[in-house]
């Protein structure tokens, strides 16, 4: 069948079969198909939506676009989380050495940081000399000795995402749940896994603003995970406001590190608790533990025995990081300057808008408009103050860590415009929304 | 705005302002909107729609991309005809001498045939010398002393849509009704015309299958026109069969000389009053009759004074043509070996399906299945019986003119398949199905 006519078949509702979307997009990684027909193919997808079938078989044409890891030779189950994505998202830092402690595998393949949200493997370079680029000889023998290890994607994996995805960006064809999610389970499956946790955001600093497009995301990528064999869980979780209480590169490996050392901060337990939320499914996934309550006791007890923190430390010392930040926190790059945020009234805070909160860390240098841009680990901000929070005029509602004079007006105007605060008491509110098992 | 943030508004429904299209028509004929930007942007169009102002406005943005002739030294009001194309449709050439007999201008710019409809330019050039390809001063030259010339489109007449029509062709956005009017609409309206009065076909041998389908693409393309400061009509017409007795270049001219020349043949009838129809049309919209019986009667007259018969001559001599065809059928060309193909069973001509009865005359070498094809014009096929008429078993249902014996076993086996007998009376079809005057 021509390319037209697959674009026609889609444009007038029809069901692709698989066969039919492993060619074209083969043909599209080879270079036979041009960029101008699979635009118009990926804008008939958007409108027209595809059944669960023709998603499992797009996600696994792309997958199949490239290597597959070989994890045979690791012990124990391969387990992976994947978030969509938000401000002050870290989990994959705490998780991954608590589930290796747990005597499970996390073979984990990260991305960095564009616009307002930050990426795992930006943070992770804030540890002076940590590599994120492992040979797969490399990775293999950190995931051996330790569990757990996160690196960048290479060229081999998924090459059809990389040309989709180029163009998905040009064309108005990113919001599509189903290139959404064979974008990221291909990915993912990549990775050699058996099972794989999601956590897909919901609310103002998400990708998806409404719950029930979050949802339908989510359930979508369980079906095509379970499609394929892999054990699946989705949890749904809150980003009306940031995830913990720091925002920047070095300051979240400083939050990650106090929280696996077994400390307790008030603006940290929303991180705390869904780290051991999302831990806690990816052992009951792998049938280490019979029920998310004894997931979570197991999560609790890895990093209460420490046992978490070493794996952190083994991870970053295998991936040729200064480990010596786990104890001294001084040893990750630390802003000349600190200028607290204060309150302009009395009131409880309403809301912590994510974007204006992400973007004030990108103006002073934590983040990347364009690719190229060049980070400043040492920048951010620490929240004093989260939603429901009471405050005082004058009080601190946030500690700016910068470097440069001339990016502080502009980051101070948008942390302005993120809080907002009202005589109304508001309701804390819960981080984890909904739980998907797949079955 | 960028072109994805138009994409994306199209996408989600919205309409898109005069001036963000022209931004997106200008940018994408100078090179600067990539075609994968486009096809997405055409891609979203389709299935969702345009607004009537938003439709004129991209006429008037491609239209714009290129010259707009200059026809003011000409007398007379400037009108002309746009079919959307059949088989055995050859109305050009019938009524282009009409109306100019009739004392207005008709400077037609025409296509070619692809696939199994005809075009009016390989018919003109089965006559012997016939030129299309004039300089706009020589397309002026005959205008002013004949009143009718019929030449191909040049690369200065709407880059925008040569650029376009083939970037639809292969990513599925042909069938876009707002699209299919703005490429008509620009071409026609880069003529300087005055008034244009469309046959618009419906039915299984149709672009738009459906009626409903073939309204509204037409009352679309009145509105169009209107807004454009233009007199507008279309005519909904009959394509469930050929239109008239001949299929294939020089036997179209044939069956045109012969209306011309007042002489009447029962399958050419409905070929007649189609003609005579749209004529008056033209005549009604230049406001040199003050009705459509009117103007049908002012059509009967040219011809039969053979006035018409004079302009066609006229027209042919000034296009470098053999006039004398007019006279002497046998100047044009003429194919070896005819053979008929019979009935094999006795009953009522239930269906002509007009595809078949195309890619017969395609086949034999009258069409082109690529832009790069010779024609032989001299082969196809006249038709002895259509619709409605009663068959004996054996009884001559057609005539093939061949050169070629290899090509006759798979059109007569297509026209085997064309024409379905049966016992049941059938009605013969009105060829008029409906008319829209724009107001």
């Amino acid at each position: 069948m021509r390319p037209v006519d697959l674009i026609r078949k889609k444009r007038d509702g029809g069901e692709l079969a698989t066969a039919e979307i492993t060619s074209l997009v083969e043909a599209f990684t080879r270079g036979d198909v041009p960029d101008y027909q699979m635009s118009a193919w990926m804008m008939a997808v958007l409108l027209k939506g595809m059944t669960t079938a023709e998603t499992a078989a797009l996600t696994e044409a792309m997958l199949k676009s490239g290597k597959v890891m070989d994890l045979g030779d690791l012990q124990g189950v391969k387990v992976d989380k994947h978030s969509t994505g938000g401000v002050g998202d870290k989990t994959s830092l705490i998780l991954a050495p608590i589930v290796a402690a747990g005597g499970l595998s996390v073979p984990m393949i990260s991305g960095r940081g564009l616009g307002h949200t930050g990426g795992t493997l930006d943070k992770l370079e804030a540890i002076p000399g940590f590599s994120v680029d492992l040979t797969p000889g490399e990775f293999m023998a950190v995931l051996k000795q330790c569990g757990c290890a996160i690196v960048g994607q290479t060229a081999e994996i998924v090459p059809a995402d990389k040309k989709m995805y180029a163009l998905r960006d040009v064309t108005g064809t990113v919001e599509s749940k189903s290139l959404i999610c064979a974008s990221i389970m291909s990915k993912k499956l990549a990775e050699g896994i058996d099972a794989l946790v999601l956590d897909v955001k919901t609310g103002s600093g998400a990708f998806m603003k409404q719950q029930k497009d979050a949802e339908l995301l989510a359930q979508m990528m369980v079906d095509t995970g379970l499609r394929m064999g892999k054990k699946m869980a989705a949890l749904i979780t809150d980003m009306d406001q940031p995830l913990g209480r720091c925002v920047g590169n070095a300051l979240e490996v400083l939050e990650c590190v106090e929280i696996l050392r077994g400390e307790r901060k008030p603006m940290s337990e929303d991180l705390r608790e869904l780290s051991i939320d999302l831990a806690a499914s990816m052992f009951f996934l792998a049938e280490k533990v019979s029920s998310a309550e004894e997931g979570k006791k197991l999560a609790e007890e890895m990093i209460m025995s420490r046992k978490a923190l070493g794996r952190f430390r083994d991870m970053v010392r295998l991936q040729k990081g200064d480990a010596e930040v786990v104890n001294d926190a001084s040893r990750l790059p630390t802003a000349k300057n600190k200028i607290e945020f204060k309150a302009d009234a009395s009131g409880y805070i309403q809301s912590v808008q994510c974007e204006q909160v992400g973007v004030a860390s990108l103006v002073l240098g934590g983040g990347r408009n364009k690719k190229e841009d060049v980070l400043d680990f040492a920048v951010g901000l620490e929240l004093h103050k989260k939603v429901g929070d009471a405050v005082k005029a004058g009080e601190a509602i946030a500690t700016v860590h910068y470097n440069s004079d001339a990016k502080l007006p502009e980051a101070l105007s948008l942390l302005k415009q993120a809080y907002q605060i009202g005589s109304n008491a508001v309701t804390t509110p819960r981080v984890l929304v909904k739980k998907i098992i797949g079955t």
